[in-house]
């Protein structure tokens, strides 16, 4: 048995962890840390959680922790993230970083677009951009992943395809996300209270949302050149799911049936990414609580324009269940572990 | 008191209908009409129109409702609403039509969109499309006025300040459009059941949406040359409202506080059109229930392109408020009459 | 025009007040007070207030505001509100207050439920409790009205009928209650975030509710004798509305229909309680922003219990709007100004 | 491997039947019926069951089935599950059925309650109730369970152990139940729409509906004595979960530490029954998509009620999870095969 730590186990993405790791065959839960909630059992916060009934928070003790963990899973806020994922790094753990601290290559970028210097740049370079889909090979060996952002996820998985061929003018396009509300995360704020988000729909973050750097990243790779884009997200009354909704002009003359040819053969043997019939397009409700990503295609021959719609559980594959893959992947585990379940309809 | 019918009462725009006018102080309604509840109270249908006690659907007999009022506001499917219409106008009825029938100019793309044949070319000659940002001068003095559809209102009130004045290039045009569940009617039909649009996030009529050539004819218009643009709707997990992000490449140098300065000059004195603040957008929240539009704005530096977000409740601006402001002017009452309500919050 | 000032306006409430106000035709609100948003305009906080774009918060300085209105709308938290409402009511101004400061006529048991002493006992014994449907006469007299709490307003309208004619035994008494989440206010608590209550049902308070004491004491005046019940409360995953199923052991051997005939003489004339017709229930979404109250009755032969059902809006016939029908009778305004609106539906 | 048919597939309990078993790792699905949708491939209906790509309904030709399955999951509408239940328990197969028609074991009280005669008694007179905190024992050597309705499972659940120990009083039971919406099945129907259900709650089949005799047989049996009661279901906006609130008069002087004890008793050594601490009481949340039970308890002093809150989710627990609950029972499987998923929270 793996034994692994969550660091930061208090808010979403932690209790997510925790969800999904019972089922692992491999692996069992020896910490979990939160500062402000350290000594409480972690069914106090999230009663869904009793077959843990005897965990409890500790502090974040790095000292304390290092023999207790092989694997250590961050997740923390970012630029807390940084320091902890160095110490553990260094000294040999295997770590999957939930946070956005080392999840752009490019230092100046980070501290530019998170208003933050970044402290560990050394530890930066050896991180490996952890989706599957497009790095395995690296990940296979790598000690430190960077747990891509949800809105990067269904982002990239969405056009990485065309952009990598050319078929679509990088110049050109716009990624209009919606996302549930757990990707605002577990908070006392009246924004994110439920009679202000019931019954609302709006967008946020308009041209200046932080996970646009790391969809840019990921695509001028794929591309090959440097992809400057529209990135806004919105909220959705729902709990979970992200919806992304992406254009850009086609530079070949494709229908959708070749277009969607191309993405079938592009993800044929992803365990986690399903490309939909023509005329079928991804509901977000068709992921909750999976690992999975639906992608849809649509060539609008009245504008030369490319429309794809990719779906994902924010909470899932947008980050938990991603970690719990890169952690299968680096341990050797099967990737699909524990992460086999069907969304939850309705 | 002006007399008025609806015509089509047993829908969610009906009903609607029903629920401001009763707050209005020169109308009374003195028949409404539905195939399938004739004999049935309104009530029966709409527990909430309890004030309309007495009143029950009636089948549309054209004849009989002639001279039962001075007023038709019609409700009917699309197609269906082509024939009455007709009827009413020519025996000198003021006509508000709700449907589609007589929104696009041009008969052929009439025909082209809605797959079915256009019988009224001159009374559809004669029909005024009912934005009253737009066309008010032309509304005062029609017959017949075509209401505009949800998210057209949307849309077009949006867009058009930047296109009349050539800021942003019209063949770039996406406009990613929002809708709750209300925008599909009142229907037996298990694709809009609680459980499967509940927690869910989808996009439909990818490329093929009808509202898509209405439109493209007033932006055009306003734009001074034919426009063909990318329309996507979604449907939201909430009762009502929409939400369109619309993104266009710009084609001058102006920055976000230059084109909010030419909105709020644009809508200086339209009673219903809200601009919003710098870095402050548009929540379908905040004007559901009321016949406002709020409009906000963002020029995304990094891409060159203006991104225009606006909100409506669909069943009023989007249907059966904007069908009583038209009636308001057509009429010469006050163009806010029965429609001061502010939005329901929370 | 009676000049009205709202204390306490940067709640659920306090917003609802001015939204209904707007449409009075004979008040204007001349302040609105809040001690942590002093100098924000009322649209900071509520966008969806704009008709108040010049309206700003000011702290509570009592002696700056008595010369500002004639009547004032208290929607101060719990025991804050005691001090200040015993203020302005020695100073011969109106007031309506939303606390349960003033609503429990014996000090001690307000001091028992709430843990705080009362120091206003002789102004307490002049607050009138604002319940029209049974303290009409008493309310058109009173300086200061204690506004009844949501919960008690539907379960005291559900039961007097039946409590007066001793139709029921009250030693038998279960009242199960539901409300949408806007009762809990506008407050920045993980426990009222999104997340936390969509999808979600609960109970809470179970046997402890404050609300228990105002019930009690209402339907033991209205039945003759000491009146002890069953109280619970649940949070239900919407906005807006309480529904209150409730129970009691028949002592007459009545059938519906003669039960209903009963309610149907009892609420005969009055303007916001709607009586249904035999097998039809109340459902909060018809009186959703309206200041209607829907009963619905059900004799359960084989267990010789009577259950009636109500329906309220919690934010309207549960607060603001019965302040302002209260207002209304104080002030000598017809009864139903502002609170004509029938209720949002979808 | 075991192999399972599953009879009535098109509907929530059969798509929820085959989401869990897919985790099963001793069963395979051979077969899934639908008249309506023969031929139809099942992700045709439920996209979120992709792993089931090859899987197509074919109608209940029971002949043709006899030979393909083991078990046979009846999940077919009242009434038409007779029949076809009948035939394969006589032919020798293992039949777990969902519906309500051999649950009554007394078949004038069925014919009662559901207005339709059952033609199959001797067969009704070998079903075995399948709730196994009940009749464990009985289920292991069952050839027919009839598998608990919804409502039932949290009623029975909730009470059995006070009724047993006589320390409430029967005959003062009232149960007020909440159900998500997936509870009316999946229909095309406007009472189940989006935008009716939204924002609203309701109550419905007061005093008629057709659980009560199931949880007045199974509460009878526990009591010792013939228990008529109060049930009274409602409509809650959220997709899935059961939440059941239930007063009785308490016969002996416990405390709410006491009852706990008892509770905490009866249930120790259950799986997926969860007593809750005191103080502490159930959320629909925190059971969805899982198996479990929780079970809250208070003690009202004032009125001398014990109050019993109990959640479970309705399609899980209270149908398909205890459906295969109940077919590990009965073919050695381990009880909690399947099943050990905690709750999707948020």
């Amino acid at each position: 048995m793996i034994r692994a730590a969550i660091c930061g186990g208090s808010g979403y993405t932690g209790a997510e962890l925790l969800r999904i790791l019972l089922l692992h065959p491999g692996v069992e839960i020896t910490a979990v840390t939160s500062e402000q909630s350290a000594g409480k059992k972690v069914t106090d916060l999230f009663p869904h959680l009793h077959r843990y009934s005897s965990l409890r928070y500790e502090p974040l003790n790095k000292e304390a922790l290092l023999d207790k963990a092989d694997v250590f899973f961050m997740a923390l806020p970012h630029s807390a993230s940084q320091e902890a994922v160095d110490f553990f790094y260094r000294r040999g753990k295997r770590v999957v970083d939930l946070s956005a601290d080392y999840r752009l290559s490019d230092a100046s970028v980070y501290e530019e677009w998170y208003k933050t210097p970044h402290h560990y740049k050394e530890t930066l370079g050896d991180a490996v951009y952890g989706l599957p889909e497009l790095h395995r090979e690296r990940i296979v060996k790598a000690g430190l992943v960077a747990n891509p952002g949800c809105y990067p996820t269904s982002a990239i998985l969405g056009l990485a395809p065309v952009l990598r061929e050319g078929i679509i003018d990088p110049s050109t396009l716009v990624i209009d996300s919606k996302s549930g509300t757990s990707g605002a995360g577990r908070k006392a704020d009246v924004s994110v209270s439920y009679c202000e988000v019931n019954e609302g729909f709006k967008a946020y973050g308009l041209a200046v949302h932080r996970h646009t750097p790391e969809i840019e990243q990921e695509l001028s790779a794929v591309a090959g050149s440097r992809v400057v884009l529209n990135f806004t997200p919105h909220l959705v009354p729902m709990d979970r799911g992200i919806l992304s909704t992406m254009y850009g002009t086609l530079r070949k003359d494709m229908d959708t049936a070749a277009v969607l040819a191309l993405y079938r053969e592009t993800y044929a043997t992803e365990p986690f990414v399903n490309v939909l019939e023509e005329n079928t397009y991804p509901n977000a409700k068709n992921v909750r609580g999976s690992n999975y990503c639906e992608i849809g295609i649509k060539v609008n021959k009245r504008t030369n324009t490319l429309i794809v719609v990719s779906a994902i559980d924010n909470l899932v594959k947008g980050a938990s269940g991603q970690a719990v893959q890169n952690m299968n992947i680096m341990m050797g585990f099967g990737e699909t572990a524990a992460l086999e379940s069907l969304a939850l309809f309705p």
